[in-house]
């Protein structure tokens, strides 16, 4: 702490003796440096609003098991992000470069092509929080019945490999569906699909949300419901949440935090501060829009009326707006919203039809509303936003409602396919071994005590890292 | 997202090609835009902290309830505001400009008289944030016996018309009590009231905690106490809060969220931070004096102790220096704490005497100590203060403790008088017409049995809409 | 709230009529201010943290108590720091200065040597939510218990003189063990033990979180261990904590926090940013390593298994990191991490066995990995980062482990040293007066009952102020 007087700041300004230009440059360095940091800042606190909306939506007797499995997924996601992450999804334009995966930066914080780089350390944090967020998403889905040690090994294989492998694609320069591929000498534009900007997915609802919500999707498939879920008949037991007030207050705190998420992604400041605001204003009106919506439909359907799916529609909305936020009108973010709430309902109402079990609908908040996010950017971009939020790539296509040719449309789909398929397959394989090597379900007489009243609560037979023979 | 490399911050700042005079006014513009952003998102994470603080006040049995409440009331007025809210409060300098009502800018995310401005939608997003605590407030003191539908009438109600209007009068460039009156062509500051500023009301303690204490007033008075919280002989019964964690952290929320609330409504950041800073620290030891005020007076009246007189101190505080912060030295803030802390006990007793059941002294905290604040400025505001707080405005007069004329302190409480009479006014229509309705309060029954166990839990018969058939 | 079109921030950059040296200036003022406004805010949010934590942790029949205290610390603190602490810290080169403890700028908000400084109040505030943490940690130790009268005393004791004494003699500008003495004259540095630099304390593993570690061991050792803790033969009971939500929630918040209170002490912007970047990410890794530490530590040892170590090696690896995480490498913060929780995990079970019951193992935490964060920077600091960290101070040595001399260790253990006698002797004449006059702790009735229950909770007997009549 610098004690008054000796202010860095009022010192390092020196008119004199530094070019205007270099200042300049320094300045907007900071700038960007402050508006990464405040922004990941916002999206950790995330973290804790998982962990709460999580531990509020289990029954009382599995609460600390799952505030645990959080705590820990957030400490393995910073570690292994550092080790391996950040180097498989931003080690580019090096002498391994290529379109698929990133090879460089190994144990490292940062630093992309330049070790010079001024945002070196900042851009590491604000990438790690976003893998910390699709890495936490699934927690919910395998709630009250997964083993720790499973859920450790696969905290490790979705913030090593398959998060990043996804942003290699999207948002680095080499990926093969991202719009700022550029041919790494030259920095000139170089979009792998002809007549198409590469996959508009601002902020993230393919490429964090699916991600997640793929995991959740599959790991909840191959545990199984939870014992008394489904009645032979097919009917479904509530199970009641222990507490909506640690619900609500998750979701606040996960709607506060997305102010970070969506505004920060615009990854700069000096002049794009603007455009954060008009993100600001995109994803206050979805997230509101779909609360309403899922309230309302909720009440037309004649549902017993709860507070959890007026919680998700405001999450449903913002992962729907979380691709579009920047290239949409607000009547836009509205309609986005509005259809995010329904198809969250209506994906919840279809996975327990099929008898998959996900205690906190995370499959239908991230995974579904994810896809709609990164298609609905074919169909409500304006021509003027794409411009504004993608200035270094040449502007080919927009949505089809403003015009477009469709070509943006075909790649946000495809985009959409790959995400969802790479997500889908890596995540069923990782869960099916954890499953085949029976370690991934714990003992019934756990589940029906509750995960915390296990004696090896949490970490109990952890030590003998035996995933086989222990029992949770 | 932007990758590493392509930080649009880095390419932005251009010394050549574009001019200095530029570069600057785009930067003034971002950093204000930064500054009201982070403001914005502090004062949204009180919607959290009114929740929380709410949920952990009342009864087990209605937690559920007034957590939904908060909830969707935050969902309606973000769409309010942006289709109406707006438009009445900073509608302003079109054809049909007046000082009543703005009647401009529907459906849009801000804007103000040109489409140009470079604050556009984070102004909107300020905005909304004020108008969002505005609503909110009362839903304390309508807890646990106000229906559902009532509740969401409420909220367009107030979010539409009743707090729009004051915005008006007091903070835009039109309003018949602004200190911002402008003659809209030239630009020329026209203060209505000559030898006045207009009404100081820096942050909102009128505007802002007025309207919502006075709708929590009129609301908790007609809608009746709850069953059995006054005997026949008029002692009241003690209703234990579920949760004082809860309520301790929901008040800390506030505090936290304040820091924007307040310091936030510099409304500019290049030239403002040192205003700001003074504000943060008034604000700061306003809440800790009016806490400490109201543990004194609890102790001191020989009461049992408990902790939500001194959580409420601490928002008593806050409320009383919320219009004074930017003109007042520290100890007039301490001693406008240690009053306000004052006011609030003993509002509390006076309404308790009246039997006015407000289960959360939202009466007592936000309308008694937001009169206090509006007036408190009459008396304690330093020339030098006003001067820098409202350097557009011709200073003509100050507080009559250091020599003003008693010109501001008559506007003041004119100011006051107008907030108070048109909250009370408009707010006792709309309940009173709720309540001849008779879809004001839910049935006895479902009044003991608490509002979450009833079969129709907040959203049951909403989908009717048929106001006065149903029951909750 | 200045409305739109009179931002203030578009008309006062004006670059015509103002130089370009002076804007320049103004702007790193406003930066700074900015940054240690947000940093402060983050800090103040730490108030919440502790108080969830140990709400947590507590028993339900003490909940209300402790979260009280907490409050009450908080606004006391705020009012001492401004009436005595700040000036006792940092009033210097006046016509009193001396090495060990400041004279001026009491009843002020601020102000350091000038007056005109235009940080004056956000450092006032920067400093204050510092001193806040410090007097805050030991309520954990104290919790079930202590008297309330007896913890207002200890607070105004913390903030007003010992935690001020170690803040002059380490972060001011005339301490005897600062980096950032000078000739007050001058300017000149003038580092009072030649060859080395005085304590490299960045952040405050030794002020902050020593200072307030070192009460909690005075505090617990001397009001003595909790009825029922320990049995005859030395085996300790376990006492269940009531909600381990808000455990995690509270150890979440003081992660967000720690943002603030560690990139927040670059106490500069413009130029100073990458900096934070740095210290943001190697506060992510202790944080991170410290726990995954304790996690396994526990697991390695056989232990139960539960949350809270897990939580508290968060912690630790965050104190640990939090003097030396300028100056260090990524792979020395994790490496200062995992010792760190490691240290905690052992302190923990030697308390154990000495019989100091320490409800929240606030003295592991806060004051054995303290001690070890401030000597770790004698072997990790690198030549580069003190250089960076510490510009305006002659580079004399640096970590024995990057070929320093050793010198700077030693002068890093005797700063440890002189801190923790400091505080261990001044709290434990606290203490025992407070023990000796009969008002530390509650009669065994109450503290059976719990201190919630009791007819006197909290502020019963306050009113009298006769501190050794009373029971609470």
């Amino acid at each position: 702490m610098s004690p008054p007087g000796i202010a860095k700041g009022g010192d390092s300004v020196s008119p004199n003796g530094t070019s205007t230009a270099m200042q300049d440059s320094l300045l907007a360095a900071d700038l960007t440096t402050l508006w990464l940091l405040l922004a990941a800042f916002l999206v950790f606190f995330m973290q804790c609003g998982f962990a709460l909306l999580e531990a509020g939506s289990v029954r009382l007797k599995n609460t600390k098991n799952i505030l645990l499995k959080n705590v820990v997924n957030t400490c393995i996601s910073a570690t292994t992000w550092w080790a391996v992450g950040y180097a498989f999804a931003r080690g580019e334009c090096t002498s391994h470069s290529n379109p698929i995966i990133g090879l460089s930066s190994f144990f490292s914080a940062g630093g992309g092509a330049s070790d010079d780089d001024p945002l070196y350390w900042a851009l590491w944090l604000f990438s790690w929080v976003f893998a910390a967020v699709s890495v936490t998403i699934p927690s919910g889905a395998l709630a009250e019945r997964c083993q720790f040690r499973a859920y450790l090994i696969y905290t490790f294989w979705q913030t090593g490999l398959i998060y990043p492998l996804v942003v290699h694609w999207v948002w680095s320069h080499e990926g093969w569906l991202s719009p700022f591929r550029v041919e790494c000498g030259s920095g000139i534009p170089s979009v792998v699909f002809p007549r198409t900007m590469g996959v508009i997915d601002f902020a993230g609802s393919g490429n964090v949300h699916m991600t997640g919500g793929g995991a959740a999707l599959m790991g909840a498939w191959i545990l199984g419901p939870r014992i008394g879920r489904f009645s032979e008949d097919g009917v479904m037991a509530f199970m009641r949440p222990n507490s909506p007030t640690s619900q609500a207050l998750g979701t606040f705190i996960l709607w506060f935090g997305w102010y970070g998420f969506n505004p920060g992604s615009t990854g700069c400041m000096y002049g794009c501060l603007r455009l954060a605001s008009k993100i600001a204003v995109n994803t206050t009106l979805a997230a509101a829009a779909g609360s309403l919506s899922a309230l309302l439909s909720e009440t037309l359907m004649g549902a017993p009326g709860d507070i959890a799916p007026v919680l998700n529609g405001i999450l449903a909305g913002l992962v729907g707006i979380t691709s579009a936020c920047a290239v949409v009108e607000h009547y836009a973010a509205v309609i986005i919203g509005v259809v995010a709430g329904l198809i969250m309902i209506l994906t919840s109402k279809l996975l327990r039809r099929m008898r998959i079990d996900d205690p906190l609908d995370s499959v239908a908040v991230h995974f579904a509303c994810g896809i709609w996010g990164i298609v609905a950017v074919g169909f409500f971009a304006t021509k003027a936003g794409v411009a504004a939020a993608y200035p270094q790539t040449p502007l080919v296509d927009w949505g089809v409602f403003y015009g477009g040719s469709g070509n943006q449309l075909g790649i946000q789909i495809l985009g959409a396919a790959a995400i969802g398929v790479t997500t889908l397959a890596l995540n069923g394989m990782g869960f099916g071994v954890l499953r085949a090597l029976g370690c991934l379900r714990v003992p019934t007489k756990v589940e029906e005590d509750g995960l915390d009243h296990s004696q090896s609560i949490g970490t109990g037979k952890l030590g003998s890292f035996s995933c086989c023979l222990g029992s949770v």
